[in-house]
């Protein structure tokens, strides 16, 4: 799995590829609810074919457990998601 | 409406505000799904309390009459999540 790296030993940054603007909205609103539920919030910048993920946790300012669980989340939600 | 910046002379630049992150996920699945049915396509970088949209028209790598009327719907959709 690739799509994550640890920036500045302080948040996780990824980026995931679509075939289109669709499917990059609703992995990214299928994301927003992970986040609703997890109350984990990452932020979410979508265009065109691609969505990347910046995410920490807020209350330590640097990267938690949490944030690696929802990272292997997200890559289980972007399977369904993912080009052939 | 003080929302939209135009950027060196290129792009349209807007941030909106939220109350929280639900309604700004629910603003970028709306604004997504005018995207499209208008088959143009902002960049949308969603986070806690905030949507920050980039548009311009990439067939003419600039602004078109098209970018100021996605602009004015935004606006009216985000009045019903605007914070009272």
């Amino acid at each position: 799995d690739e799509v994550w790296e640890v920036v500045e030993e302080h948040h996780l940054e990824g980026t995931y590829a679509f075939e289109d603007f669709r499917d990059a909205l609703e992995f990214t609103y299928e994301v927003g609810e992970l986040a609703e539920e997890e109350w984990h919030h990452p932020d979410l910048h979508l265009q065109w074919g691609e969505v990347r993920v910046e995410m920490w946790t807020h209350k330590i300012d640097g990267l938690h457990k949490s944030d690696f669980v929802m990272a292997a989340r997200m890559d289980r939600i972007h399977d369904d998601y993912a080009p052939e």
